[in-house]
């Protein structure tokens, strides 16, 4: 068994609203930063994972993607694998 | 001028507690997925932002995470900067 660290970014689809991306910039440019534009809040998953290898990793994040973790209607997703020193 | 696009990762520091990872990781584990563990939800932040250099970018970033977007006490921060083809 090898442990893995996975990290995960999900983001909405082009298209899709993005309320927080649009409280943020409007943050900016109230703030001063006006050549901001453009922006997008996803989320940042990171986590360890055990497994015999690295496909058995792969096949455990599409999964978890699959089942609760990214909602494919208004998300997309990419995802790292890093495998950890023991 | 230039644009450029700008990839902010922002997580909470080691030893913040961290509720919705809790909480993906309880749903990981009620799922079958038993071989996860310290599960991380943090925020993963895109822009474009107009500028006369790489350095004039990354001087906005710094100042924007000072004053709204990062929460120095509870979080850490990490960002990339690509040039954008006009």
């Amino acid at each position: 068994m090898a442990s893995f660290l996975v990290k995960v970014l999900i983001t909405y689809r082009k298209g899709i609203l993005d309320p927080q991306g649009v409280a943020v910039e409007k943050a900016a440019h109230q703030l001063g930063f006006t050549s901001v534009k453009n922006v997008r809040v996803g989320k940042y998953v990171t986590m360890e994972i055990e497994a015999e290898s690295r496909e058995e990793v792969e096949r455990e994040i599409k999964e978890m993607a699959k089942k609760f973790l990214v909602n494919p209607v208004i998300e997309e997703y990419t995802y790292e694998i890093e495998e950890l020193e023991e």
